[in-house]
């Protein structure tokens, strides 16, 4: 068994080395590349993909995991080998129903879609990008005919970010939601909050060692970690020791701030992934679900908290004296939470998010059972942000071209965002019963407590569980709303009323 | 035959796509890799390296090759089929006597020594550098005791850049060289010229739009271009229309100028290679010697002549007013053409500049024979800087740890500079006789002829001959000082002095 299992760690590491590889084109896409390199770019990304589907399928990757799996009873179950086995097992039954050609396919059809959706949005043209979309939506109409899911369709895509995730969970979960936001939405928009002083003369020479020091203030080390602008922000990662996460910082507000909260808790994840098993695929990220509760407890748990700016707040406003000296610690509080119903959703409160996603949820859904025509999409976009937000769409560019995914052809990737807010605040919670006072500790500026608990109970496990088992391990539940709805009712109950 | 033609030109994109890779990952490196993702850089670079070895010393690869090689008589042997099947021949020959595991190490022991090169240039510490150092040449001695080259030890080397040149054949032509050089720069050092208005207050915001405008005025396509900051320029490409050169901008001179007409041309070659066979080997460049040719075209051919200067030099002046209002265009050419022995080989003016190189090529041998131990490298080095240049070392950032080259094992790859400045000017002059007066042609700022001359009879044959073969077809005889030579004599002879 011990040679199998090497044998298996060997083509293991392969498969890491590449999609570390694969992390690091696309960071460079995004952030580097020439425009036209557009084109040899999708080579290299389907090139890649299709190593990656090779390794994956290989014959003697299918033996070792026949022979390894009926010994796992003799491994320990919480162990990275007996992870690896699991995943690799589950990785490579489904990949074997998939053609190679079809995995080049869908890079070239993303890498392309990527770069006709810049140049659509940017001109607010939606028929400019219908082509390129279509060619994304019908290159996964093939991938799940290919994996023939037993139940919904959708749950062949939405197995690909968040594992052994079924539709039918997700649906219940987002009605919950719905229809808790649907009418605190209503109340809230009511409220009359000042944030004028959010919008103004926020030189940008002064934002980015404001975006230096918040990183600082969080924790990493600097001989890791750079940060880009990008026109959306995200972060990515070629290994724990090279952790980039990227913002856009805009001269007249201070958006960028709130980005780079988001992108640390990212980015700090896979800083403090386990290292023994580091490059491999048991050494990922367990799921973008989880990956979100990251990124969205750094930005809104703290980052968007009274203990957080009690601390912070002076900082911010003695480099922006003019648009900030008269403005006191509660109303810059009250005025970065908000809530007002909005297009886009990356600029979304914290209470109005949800919908966002709810919507794309839906709309995925629709687009992949064929209720919906890709062409009739902008009209749909529009109903649905009227009815669930109340908000007009002015154009396409605010509206269904706001975001890149399905320009990728990523289908199953927003639910994600929702899911992962709502595991944040169970995380949140259960930090707080094992480490104390939470808010006396953003307070005093101390986050160490948060990056240890964080790095041991979420970020040591790696891959090697499946999204919901860790959750179980971490916080003795799996995915719940009720927390997240509580703590929604408790901040925007009152306490925000000006 | 089709079919395993088809099969191998399969293959051979597999293989482009590495390198490919290859080049982006290491200009990743140069540019912007966080410091602590070395060590993973390591991990990637060798697992690109340990595929491609896997790639070309596949059996599969040898029974095609045996299959095609005896028929390659029905090909056009200035087709690119024919050129393909020779070159992958020759590479797969080499490839299989090297081990996995040693290209493996050799690209470990390339990531970490660049890591520690830096730092000990960073605080002139041969000491720290020196086990690294080791490790790199160690893993070279067994690389060409892997090869057994039937000639001398260092002709293994010398092949990896310049394919099928021989150490007998850089030695003559080193030597032809050198015994000019040593009486002209000892005359040339007696010169007085006045150059010093080079050196003052060149603000770099001002010199970064002089860059863009450099490459703006020889031509290229701005959405394939990037030029980035870097401590040591260099060109990279992850296809044709991906080309990103570098340069170093200092506050104080105008150094950038000069480098970046000498990466253009590096980036030209590279936009210019055939589109038919892109991303493959034989869609590659010839040789490092022939790449050098065309950067030094453009540096020095172009960049550092008469009629270039005439209509490029109030673009210059009227940049940096304070420096240059009063220097008129006779004496800033002088200035740029001032030829005095120095200390770094990249500052080098074109006279001195061989004798660095020969220096290099020398100790290399003495490295590669065992005739010199590593850790005297500094004083040999002191030694030969005196005894050729007349110039002593003050310490070894600027001796000995000046170039990055041999913390990465590259050893045989300096000769190649001087082999290319050779070959530029047997290039200029078969151009100058196609093309017409490429003196007037300058004077009017007219580059496209010349890019498109170096396009058709350069670039465009891609890596289907091997180096000396090109030049045969390009300007019709192989390698030969005696241009070269004759130009430095026509330059330096008596214009310069002021």
């Amino acid at each position: 068994m011990a040679d199998a299992l090497e044998q298996l760690k060997a083509r293991a590491r392969d498969l890491g080395q590449l999609m570390q590889l694969g992390m690091l084109l696309s960071w460079d896409q995004r952030t580097q590349m020439p425009p036209a390199g557009a084109r040899g770019r999708g080579e290299h990304m389907a090139f890649i993909q299709r190593l990656a589907h090779d390794f994956l399928v290989d014959p003697e990757m299918g033996w070792l995991l026949d022979e390894l799996e009926p010994r796992m009873s003799s491994l320990d179950p919480d162990g990275f080998d007996y992870g690896l086995i699991r995943l690799l097992k589950r990785s490579h039954d489904k990949e074997v129903k998939v053609p190679a050609e079809l995995r080049g396919e869908m890079a070239r059809a993303a890498a392309e879609g990527n770069m006709i959706w810049l140049k659509a949005k940017s001109t607010s043209d939606f028929q400019l990008f219908l082509p390129a979309l279509e060619r994304n939506i019908e290159t996964r109409h093939r991938y799940v005919e290919a994996l023939a899911p037993e139940g919904e369709l959708y749950d062949a895509l939405l197995d690909d970010f968040e594992p052994e995730m079924k539709t039918e969970d997700v649906t219940r979960i987002f009605a919950e939601i719905r229809d808790e936001l649907i009418p605190m939405i209503a109340e809230l928009r009511e409220r009359e909050i000042d944030d004028s002083f959010l919008t103004g003369d926020y030189p940008t020479d002064r934002q980015i060692p404001l975006l230096r020091d918040v990183i600082d203030t969080f924790g990493h080390r600097p001989d890791s970690w750079r940060i880009d602008p990008t026109e959306h922000p995200f972060a990515a990662s070629a290994g724990r020791d090279d952790i980039r996460i990227t913002t856009h910082w805009y001269p007249n507000n201070l958006d960028a701030l709130f980005s780079t909260f988001h992108e640390y808790g990212h980015g700090l994840y896979q800083h403090q992934l386990p290292a023994e098993v580091e490059g491999t695929p048991v050494g990922g990220p367990a799921s973008l679900g989880i990956h979100e509760s990251q990124s969205r407890l750094w930005e809104n748990l703290v980052g968007r908290s009274m203990p957080f700016w009690r601390f912070y707040y002076p900082r911010v406003q003695e480099r922006f004296p003019e648009m900030l000296g008269n403005v006191d610690v509660e109303q810059f509080y009250a005025a970065v939470n908000k809530s007002q119903p909005s297009l886009i959703r990356i600029e979304a409160d914290e209470v109005t998010y949800g919908m966002h996603v709810i919507l794309r949820f839906e709309l995925e859904q629709d687009i992949i059972n064929g209720r919906v025509q890709l062409r009739d999409l902008p009209d749909v976009w529009g109903q649905k942000m009227h009815d669930y937000l109340g908000v007009d769409v002015p154009d396409d560019a605010h509206g269904v071209l706001q975001d890149m995914h399905w320009s990728t052809g990523l289908i199953g990737y927003f639910s994600t965002y929702l899911l992962g807010t709502v595991m944040s605040v169970q995380i949140w919670e259960k930090m707080q019963e094992d480490v104390g006072d939470l808010d006396e500790l953003m307070e005093r500026g101390e986050f160490t407590p948060l990056r240890e608990w964080l790095g041991a109970n979420i970020h040591a496990h790696g891959r090697k569980y499946p999204p919901q088992e860790l959750m179980q391990k971490a916080v003795g539940s799996g995915i719940d709303a009720k927390p997240y709805l509580a703590y929604l009712k408790r901040k925007f109950g009152a306490a925000v009323a000006a």
